[in-house]
C-alpha cells in the first residue's frame, strides 16, 4: 500500500482554464469586479479522460495506490483579482476535485484550495474549508504561506493573523500542506525558487515562533522535501539552539512533517538519514514540476519511489511508515473517507 | 594550505555600530538626509583584539590559513536609508576591511560590500568595486540580489539593470559572492531563510537566463552551500531539461560556484557527491550565523573543515582543489595581493 501525499490536478479538461480566462478579462475590465459562480460544463467523460492517460496510468506504472488530490497549485493565484475572484474560482477547483475523487474514490483523496486573498483574514476560509471536509470528505487543505505571489506582504505563519483558520482545522481534524502558488514576482520562478522558499521560509517562521503550543495538535506538512532545510539541518539546528530554543525534535517534530518530492537518488538519502521516518511522508507530486526522464538514470526524475526503493539500509517499518503509515496519521480523516485505502 | 572564502567582519570593533547608528539617527530626523563621510576612530590594537580571540584563534584552531574577509553580510543593509546612506556606510566597511588585510596580509583577502540601493542603478557602485580592488587589493565583492531586504523588488541578476557592474567586475577579473543581507520582511529570519533563499533565487535566475553568454568570464560564488541547490539538483537538472536549457554542468559550471558553509556531516557529503569538484569552494563563514557546539558531535557546527576531513572517498586531488585550487582560480586577484598565501 503505498499512498503519495501529493498530486495536483494539473491536467484538468481546459474548461476549468476558460474559467479563470473568463475570470481574468473581467478583472481587466474592471479590477474591482464582483466575480461571480458559474457553471463549469464538463462531463465525467472528460474527467476520466483527463486522468486516465495521465495521474490513472502512473499510479498504475509506478505501484502506488492513492493520491492525496488538490487543485493546481500554481493556479491557485491568490494574488490575482480580489477576495469574490479567489472564493469562486477555490470552489471550482474544488468541486472538480471532489467530482475526481466521487469517480475514484479508491485512487484519489480530496485536498482543498482556500479561498486566500493578500490583505483579507484568513477567517475567510473557513466557511469552504468546512463545505470541502463536511460535504465532500476531503482529508485537508493546502495553506499559501504568501498569498501576495512572491512579494511576501502578510504576516508570517506564526502571526494570530492565522488562528481562527488554524481552530477550525484542530476542529475538523485536516492537517494543511504549506504550499505557495505561484509567482507574480519576476525574481522568482515558480517551481525552481519561490516553491522550495516557501517550504524553506515556513519551516524558520515555525523555529521561531511558539504556534505548536498554542495548537499542539495542529498538523503542516512542508514539501519539496521540506525546501532546504534537510540539506541544512545542522544549521537549523544550529540556529535553533543559538536562540534558546529547544530542540528541534521536542519543538516542531510532533506537528510538522516533510514530503519526498526530491528528485535524485543523494536528495532522497539525505532526506531519510536526516529526518525521522516517523516526519517524512510519500509523494511525488505527479503529474508536476519535472516531467522529463533523467538521462542519467533513464527513469523520469519524479518517479520517487524509485530512489526509495533503492535504499538498502531503509527498515521495513520505516518504509511503510514512509509509504502509508504516516500520511494515515497526519491525515486523520483518510480512514473516514470515501478513498480509504483500508475499505477497498 | 586552506583557504575560507567566506568570512565576514561580524566582530569589528563597536564603533563601527555606533556610526551606524549615527547614520540610523539620522535618517529617523530626515529620511531624505544626505550622509557625509564621518572618520572611525578605531586604533590598530582595535582592530588586533577584534579578531585575536576570534577569526585568528579559529584559523589557528581549525588549521586554515586565509580567509576572504568582507563586511558584516546583514550589516549591509542596502534597504536602509538612500544612496548616500548606503556610499558612505560602505566605504566605511570596506576601509575597515582593508585596515585588517593591512594587519594581517598572510591571514585575510578583502572583498569589498558594494554601495547598492533599491532603485538606483548598479552602475553606482564601480567607482566603490574599483577603489577597492586598485587601491586596497580586494580581490571580489559581495553583490546582494535583492537590496530592497526580503521584499524582492528589483529585476533579477539576468535582467541588463546588472550589465554596467558586470562589465567593470570582468575588466577588473573579480568574482561575487551572490549574498543578501539583513531582512526587513517579517516573514523572513536572515540566516535561517532570506540567506537561504537568496541562494536559491539566484540560481534559478541564472538557469533562466543567458547571462553568461553576454560574460563568458563572469564568475559568481553561491554561498551556504548554494542554498537549496545541491539537495534539489535533481529538480535543476530536470528543470532545466524541461525547459529546453543545456544541461547545467555546460549551461552554468564554468561560471557558479557553491561554497561549503553547510552545517553538518550529510549535507557535506550530499555536497561533494553531486557538484563537480570543481565547483566547490572551501568555506565556514566564521564567526557567523551558527555559533554553537553541535551536542551529537561535541564540535563546532561551522567547523566544516572536519566534515570535509571526515569523507574518505573525498580523492587528494578533490580535496585540494576544495580546500584552495578552485579559490585561486575564481578569485583571480588572489595570487597578486598582499595576503597571498603563495608569497608567505
Amino acid at each position: 500500500m503505498i499512498i503519495d501525499c501529493h498530486g495536483h490536478y494539473t491536467t484538468a479538461p481546459k474548461q476549468l482554464e476558460e474559467y479563470r480566462n473568463r475570470q481574468l478579462a473581467e478583472l481587466k475590465h474592471d479590477p474591482a469586479h464582483a466575480a461571480t459562480a458559474w457553471p463549469l460544463d464538463i462531463s465525467d467523460d472528460q474527467i476520466r479522460e483527463s486522468l486516465e492517460n495521465a495521474q490513472l496510468r502512473i499510479q498504475r506504472e509506478r505501484g502506488t495506490d492513492l493520491t492525496i488530490f488538490s487543485p493546481r497549485a500554481v493556479g491557485m493565484g491568490h494574488h490575482i483579482g480580489n477576495e469574490s475572484t479567489s472564493r469562486y474560482w477555490s470552489e471550482s477547483c474544488n468541486e472538480l476535485i471532489h467530482r475526481v475523487c466521487e469517480l475514484y474514490p479508491r485512487n484519489f483523496a480530496g485536498v482543498c484550495q482556500l479561498p486566500q486573498t493578500p490583505g483579507v483574514r484568513p477567517g475567510n476560509c473557513i466557511a469552504e474549508l468546512e463545505r470541502c471536509v463536511n460535504e465532500f470528505g476531503f482529508i485537508g487543505c493546502n495553506l499559501n504561506p504568501d498569498p501576495s505571489g512572491g512579494y511576501w506582504t502578510g504576516p508570517p505563519l506564526t502571526d494570530k493573523w492565522w488562528y481562527p483558520l488554524y481552530e477550525k482545522m484542530v476542529e475538523l481534524g485536516v492537517p494543511a500542506m504549506i504550499h505557495v502558488s505561484g509567482s507574480c514576482n519576476p525574481n522568482f520562478h515558480a517551481t525552481g525558487a519561490h516553491y522550495i522558499n516557501g517550504d524553506t521560509t515556513a519551516f524558520m517562521q515555525l523555529i521561531t515562533g511558539d504556534l505548536f503550543k498554542d495548537f499542539p495538535t495542529l498538523k503542516f506538512i512542508i514539501p519539496h522535501g521540506g525546501g532546504a532545510v534537510p540539506y541544512h539541518w545542522g544549521r537549523y539546528r544550529g540556529l535553533a539552539q543559538d536562540m534558546g530554543r529547544p530542540p528541534l525534535k521536542e519543538l516542531l517534530l510532533n506537528n510538522v512533517f516533510f514530503d519526498s518530492c526530491v528528485y535524485h537518488q543523494p536528495g532522497i538519502e539525505l532526506l531519510l538519514k536526516v529526518i525521522p521516518a516517523d516526519n517524512i511522508l510519500f509523494a511525488s507530486e505527479v503529474v508536476g514540476a519535472v516531467r522529463g526522464i533523467d538521462p542519467d538514470t533513464g527513469h523520469y526524475y519524479d518517479d520517487t519511489r524509485r530512489y526509495i526503493d533503492s535504499v538498502d539500509w531503509l527498515s521495513a517499518a520505516d518504509r511503510e511508515k514512509i509509504f502509508h503509515g504516516n500520511a494515515r496519521r497526519v491525515y486523520g480523516r483518510l480512514g473516514a473517507r470515501c478513498g480509504d485505502p483500508a475499505r477497498a
